[in-house]
């Protein structure tokens, strides 16, 4: 019988979890799709630019041929706004592609790959994905011990995960403290620089990554569209690296990895910055009102440098299963992140003003 | 330096070749976009079914939020048009991203990957991804040999990619010369079955491969939705597989491969009949104009089942590149094939009445 026959790290992965879609959890628990709130996976609550819409809309007519596979365009608009020249980029389905094919261009079975207790669980699925062997450096303050992380480096270690932030933790390590930790790692490893939510961060906190690759021949820089960009629904990401990663990057790519409305929406609300202001606003904002509902009903929360908090509902390992469950039926999606190992934990995506209060009423009556 | 240590099999790959987007053929020429004929990746003329489009406009208001990750209401729509039920149905970023989740899901380093001469691109690179060998079978007739390709299965052999009809010689085999096949295969071994172009057979050829699943626990049936569909550019395509094997490609499968705007589109294409039907009528009078123009020319071609057709333009090896170029000059974009081993001769993907005019005015000045 072939199933067994598949490679045993094959067999051992448990598929990613999404966030539950309003649809699925309307269905479930028979509530209005109206009614529903959902915080559960660090979605942009303005929803998409209008500019990437208007993109789109003239985009539609091409629909019948395939996207460019080159993603001139786009690679284009990466390039000016990021200063990089095109053969520097490689486009991604999402950033989760690019974590995939990080994985796949540069680890072989029984090689192996660092990251963090508490890192993005595709790294984990993606280590898993080539028959790799994962080392996962224990955290510190829910954050990453990026001394910990150079030392647990082995000869066969070929890949290194870094999120900053970081999620499901929201924790954030400087640049200096990033630099330090790039110059420990040995040449023979590839350092994933995951910035998913690096456009929430204050002015203060903010580095050159997509400069450091100059630098870093080992490096390459992950950016999502996802989050701060609003186009979730859409899968886009890309990397930056020097171009001999990137070549090697682009072989393990699908050539259609993103497609045409995808790219064209990208190159609008790349160029938006109003939007992307607008986005990093209302995220400041509802962040104070989260934290303040917290810190009113006695909450252990870590503080956050994305546009989520991980707030601690219980102090028994049932807590976040059960104030998830009592939310969903009060029509609110959160993140329950038990799989993370923190079950007495809960994400919180950080909404509208009015989704934040619909949270936090609901939280407060569950809690009572 | 950490590029020498990336796997050998990555540093081996070539990347697939897309057919020139239109946008590109202007710029390096020098032409009119809107002057430019292409019939290169076997797209279809009409574009996408405005059923589709409407969908589409529907679901753009959700664009911030994440794709449903279990698909389903695709999943539904494809379950019932193909009467299979929703675990027996991978999705796919278009069908090469269910070709790649195969051979990742069933194939490991040394192990074997068989396939036919000139088949489509990806199965190569799909195996070479993976670190597999490939056990590349002659072809008969430019199409599948398959009891040479049954001959061929080794003891490490894990997948098998068997295209029908074939892309890009267009040939077909027969359900019964399938089935006879299928009975063949030892149980270590997946068959993918590919049939993108399936939608484009005529009644009489028709065979129930979706029911077939049923049957043969090894067996893929691979769809795509880029072709008949009329959605290259959404990229949509599914599996359909015994459960066992569909929640083993599942587990390699990214959560969002299929974007929230492709698949609102999808379900719509797939219930457009009407669209379908007229796929099928433009493509098949647009195959006897241009076989009716290749006789005239006394050009040899392929007698293709698909969208497309394989012609011969020259007797030389340089015939293929050099009537290529010419075509390209005038506007006429075309897929020359000679990475395929095929150099003497050209794929012209089915258009439009004019288009193919067009093309066929091209080439007979080209070759006079």
């Amino acid at each position: 019988m072939s199933i067994q026959l598949a490679p045993e790290y094959v067999r051992a992965i448990a598929p990613y979890q999404a966030g539950k879609p309003i649809a699925e959890v309307a269905r479930e628990f028979g509530l209005d799709e109206a009614s529903i709130v959902k915080l559960a996976s660090n979605e942009n609550p303005l929803g998409m630019p209008a500019s990437a819409k208007l993109a789109m809309q003239q985009a539609m007519a091409e629909l019948g041929r395939y996207p460019d596979a080159n993603g001139f365009e786009l690679k284009a608009a990466i390039g000016a706004k990021y200063d990089v020249p095109q053969s520097w980029i490689t486009l991604g389905n999402g950033s989760n592609d690019i974590l995939e094919i990080a994985a796949h261009a540069f680890v072989q079975p029984g090689q192996s790959v660092v990251y963090a207790q508490y890192g993005f669980l595709v790294y984990a699925l993606a280590t898993q994905a080539v028959g790799a062997r994962a080392i996962e450096v224990p955290a510190k303050d829910f954050g990453h011990d990026l001394a910990a992380m150079a030392e647990a480096i082995t000869e066969d270690t070929r890949l290194v995960y870094l999120a900053n932030p970081n999620n499901p933790t929201g924790t954030f390590v400087s640049a200096a403290e990033l630099e330090a930790f790039l110059k420990a790692v040995p040449a023979h490893v590839v350092v994933v620089l995951d910035e998913a939510y690096n456009e929430y961060l204050a002015a203060e906190q903010q580095y050159e990554s997509t400069q450091w690759v100059r630098t870093y021949p080992n490096l390459v820089v992950s950016r999502t569209m996802s989050k701060a960009y609003g186009l979730a629904g859409l899968r886009v990401g890309f990397a930056i690296a020097q171009p001999a990663v990137t070549d090697l990057m682009n072989r393990i790519r699908q050539p259609f990895n993103v497609n045409s409305l995808a790219q064209a929406a990208a190159i609008a609300a790349l160029n938006d910055k109003a939007f992307l202001q607008q986005s990093a606003e209302v995220n400041a904002a509802g962040y104070r009102q989260l934290i303040t509902a917290f810190d009113e009903l006695g909450l252990t929360y870590v503080p956050s440098f994305g546009n989520f908090v991980l707030v601690q509902v219980g102090t028994d390992d049932a807590a976040g299963a059960r104030v998830n469950l009592a939310l969903l039926k009060k029509g609110i999606i959160v993140r329950p992140v038990a799989n993370y190992g923190l079950p007495q934990w809960l994400r919180i995506s950080i909404g509208l003003p009015e989704e934040n209060a619909a949270f936090i009423a609901a939280l407060k009556s569950v809690l009572a």
